[in-house]
Parts: C-alpha cells; structure tokens; sequence
C-alpha cells in the first residue's frame, strides 16, 4: 500500500523549482537562509471532521489550512509541507489519495511544496498530520503572541462564529492578508483564532501580561452564527457564537492606534479588519456594551 | 486538557540556549543558515507497538528515535523536534506526559529541542507524529539512497533481525555513527533499514540504478534473531529474520572499496560495521551463498 502510495505521489507531485529532495527519500532538504519557521497540527475524525459528511478531499484541505493559519499568525510565508496519513484499513489507498488531492490544490494555491510524509494504515480512525516551513521576509520579526502593548487596537481580519455550519472544513486562508498587513503596519502581536475569540484573545493578553476591552458592538458576527442561532436559540446569540465558537481561522492582531486606522482604511490584501476593542492594563477581559456598560468578559472555547 | 497539558511543558522543557521561540505560540522559529534536513513518522497503537506491553514512556522514545534514524541516513544534525499526540480520551493527560518524558530523554541525549506540537484527545488509539529538523555539516551534501556505484562495498551498522523481541521499541541512535563516518569516507548511497535489509536494499539500489550481491555469510546475524528462530522454527532461520524482519534502524551505505576498508578499520562513532556486499550493474539482488553459488535474492519486508 505504502509502495503503491509513493507511486501515486511521484506522478502527481508538482516539481515548483524545489532544490531538495522530494518524498521517496529518508528526508527533504533544502538551502535555508534567513528566519524560518515551523508549525504542526493535526486533524482527526470524530474531533475535527466527521466522514461523512465530510470528504477526504476535505479533509486534506482542512489539514494544511489550519496550519497556514499558524504560520500566517507569525507573518510568515509558507514555502514547504510534509503529510502523515494514519489510515483506517478499509479503502485506505482511495482514501490517502483524495486526502493528497485536497492537500495538493491547497498547496498549489499558496506556492507550498508537499516534501514529504509517511502513512500508517490501523485499526484507528483518520487522522491528518501537517507540518510547515516557512520563512520570514529578509529582515523581518516573527509575529508571536507576546509583544501587545496597552493602547493597542485589536484588530480581527474576518466575521466570527458558527463555522460549524461548514466553514470550519474550508478555513479561509489569510497567508496573503498577513504579508500585506507587514507592508503597511508594525503588528505588535498576533494569534489565530482556531478555539474561539475570547479563549485566543486571552492566550494573547496572557503572554503579552496585559488585559483588553472588547466593544461588543464591534465585533464581526458571521451570517452563520445568525443562523445557527435562529436554528438553535438555546445555544445562545449570533454575539455568543462569534464570541465562544472554534475554527474561524482568522487572525487577531494587536497594533498602534495610528497603524489600525491605516490598516482600516488601506484594507492590505484586499481584506476587511474589524477593529473590536484595545488593550488595556488590568490583566482581565472586559466587555464593553453599547451603552458604555462595562462588563467581565466570559473565556471559553474549544478545549482539546 | 491541553492547557495543563502546556503548562507540563512549560515547567519541564530544557532550554539549551534555542534561539527562537518554544512551545506555547502559534509556530517556532529559529534562524538558518546552509542546508537543513526534514523528515517525520507516525508510530500508531496496534501497528508500531501495543500498550501495554509498551509504556507510555517507550512510545515516546520510539517515536522520536525512528525519525532519529531518517537524519542519520541523510548524515544530518538533528537540531529541532515537534510532537503530534493523538490521545485516547482515558487517561490523556497521564499517557501524554509519559510519552513526552520518552521523548525529552531522548532528545536531551541527542541535543534536540523540543519546540512545538499540537495535542487531541479522540476516540481512536495512541499515535505520536513526530517531525525532526536537522542541518548538514557546513560544505556537506545530503546523503541520499540514489548515488550507489558499481563496485561499491555496501555496509550495515549493527546486526539484524529479531527486533520484535524488544528492540523495537529502542532502536540504535546512529547520529554520531553516522556524522563520524563522514569524516573518514565519502558516502555515495545511504538509507536506514527500517522496513528490512532486503526491502530497503531494493529501495537504495532502484534509486541508483544499480543491483546488488548480498553475501549471505556476512550478514551480521542479531542474537534476538537466533533466540526467535530457536522458539518459533517455522517462522524461518536466524538469517530470514536478518533478511527480513522491519525495524532494526540500523544504516545502509554504499561507498568505495578503499572508503569500506578504512571504515572496517577505524570503527568511526565506535560502531562496527559490517561489509556485507557489493553493488553490481544488473539491476537485481542476488545472494552469494557461502559455497560461491548465486541465487535470486528475495526481497521482502515490512509493508505499511
């Protein structure tokens, strides 16, 4: 099965100029220079997807997107992938293969080479481990979690909540947005919100030792939070699902308030930020109402 | 869970003076230069080992010494490790930190820091991926399984066969076997014998274009492989179990006679290696038997 794999993979796999090694070897190589960076995640049935419904083409995608989402986090630009499959048996080769075919198109999209990866078939469910490299523009910082200062505007780069509905199998990818944003702004911190705003705001004023305010009013809720809250209003509002729902994948950024209004008004890779509050002092999250109230606001989100 | 699972880490990771960040933002990053190496492997509940009898604690080991192995057969450094964990929902938090304690001891041994990885707690069984990054020696190529040249000796690192008596799960670390050999041969072809001497043979010869003869006499039986063959004879002889048992770990190279000769000589990384036979035009694998007499030689190993 694996032999038949790595047959498969070495008809398909696009070339793109690499200078190392692809898969087939024990190990890819590459002439690196400069900042570079590495993330992984993983991907797993019953947790991150069900199948069905979802696709294994789906699947793959899924998998190197919400690792681009980490890299996008730190401002950086993927340049290489590597897979791990772990296989249930049964059509476990038609099953590698659309995985590979979801990965493939995501890859091609961002200009990532897939260099390599292993595969294990089991008694086990799916589960899709992705790992990326990328590297920093010339001269450039890592954006990290630590580093939002007070007075900070908090800026998230999509509408939030209730991705469930499907969003969460086709996150949207914010590699471009976050170069385009380093071109026009000095991002003094940064995060992904893959476990929910208020749990990955928190992560971000934890290792920066700050506290925030978010302006309820402001903050971006998706169409389909409205609709799952319509659907099932006793899982709260569309504003407790932008605030409490997993896997939007957008970015949460902390910058000067000078750089934030460029950052609104230039819309740097064609996205729309929402500023949703600024950083403050206490170490604490607060919620602003609309009438000026100020209230606690309440952490939660996915825990793994 | 993963939390307080990152709160373990945070009291238990060794710093060892690594540049960039470390496990708790979105990515690691470190600062490269010259030609860096990548390669990960997944080692799945069921297939790689059972729990019990293996520990939490010799999974963890396992897991990152087979990647380990990928390095040593590119003659790379290992420089940075990151962890996927795929936990059982029973007693997650406990089985992750005995796999990661595994896995410190072997990186802390081999200088590697762990930077980075990702947990979920599912329904399935326990698989741990791990990636490795390493870099080559300033000047120095990538040892691949293609370059075997005709004429060239082709030596092992260790005895063979029997590994599911144990050593399975504690494979040889042939880094500084590897690195030491570099110093006093040039390497033309180079693979770990992960899936058996035979298969992986086949994989460095069908790279290079060439074959092989295998003298059977010379093949560093292991004593794991005598003791299997004496309880279970039909399974085959000490030497079938040299030829093609999976997961001895142990390096496959090809290089020229003068190079083999020296290396039998001056042991480099204390190792002794064992010439075993030569690579030849005709692109098959043939074993010499000890009365000089040729046969085809079968080719068979572990198939994931």
């Amino acid at each position: 099965m694996e032999e038949e794999f790595f047959r498969f993979l070495a008809r398909r796999v696009p070339r793109q100029g690499f200078p190392g090694t692809g898969p087939g070897d024990d190990a890819a190589w590459w002439q690196a220079a400069g900042r570079w960076v590495v993330s992984t995640d993983t991907v797993a049935q019953g947790t991150d997807f069900l199948l069905p419904p979802a696709t294994g083409w789906q699947v793959g995608y899924k998998a190197l997107a919400v690792n681009l989402s980490d890299l996008a986090a730190m401002g950086a630009v993927p340049q290489l992938a590597l897979v791990n499959l772990m296989l249930p048996r049964r059509k476990a080769l038609k099953l590698a293969q659309e995985v590979q075919q979801g990965i493939w198109h995501l890859a091609q999209r961002t200009a990532v080479q897939v260099v390599g990866g292993d595969l294990t078939t089991w008694e086990g469910p799916l589960a899709v481990s992705v790992t990326v490299l990328g590297r920093l523009p010339p001269g450039q910082k890592p954006w990290l979690r630590q580093g939002a200062q007070v007075g900070d505007r908090l800026l998230v780069s999509g509408p939030l909540g209730g991705s469930i509905l499907g969003r969460h199998l086709h996150p949207p990818i914010r590699i471009q947005a976050a170069l385009a944003l380093r071109r026009v702004a000095q991002v003094h911190a940064a995060i992904d919100i893959s476990d929910s705003l208020t749990l990955d705001l928190w992560r971000l004023c934890q290792a920066s030792g700050v506290g925030a305010e978010v302006e309820l009013a402001r903050v971006p809720v998706h169409p389909d939070a409205h609709l799952l809250a319509q659907r099932h209003p006793e899982q709260g509002s569309p504003l407790d699902h932008a605030l409490y729902d997993g896997e939007d994948f957008e970015l949460l950024v902390a910058l000067a308030p000078e750089d934030a209004r460029r950052v609104l008004q230039l819309r740097p890779g064609g996205v729309q930020w929402h500023d949703i509050g600024q950083v403050q002092r206490a170490s604490q999250l607060e919620a602003v109402r609309s009438d000026g109230t100020r209230v606690p606001l309440q952490v939660r989100g996915y825990e793994h």
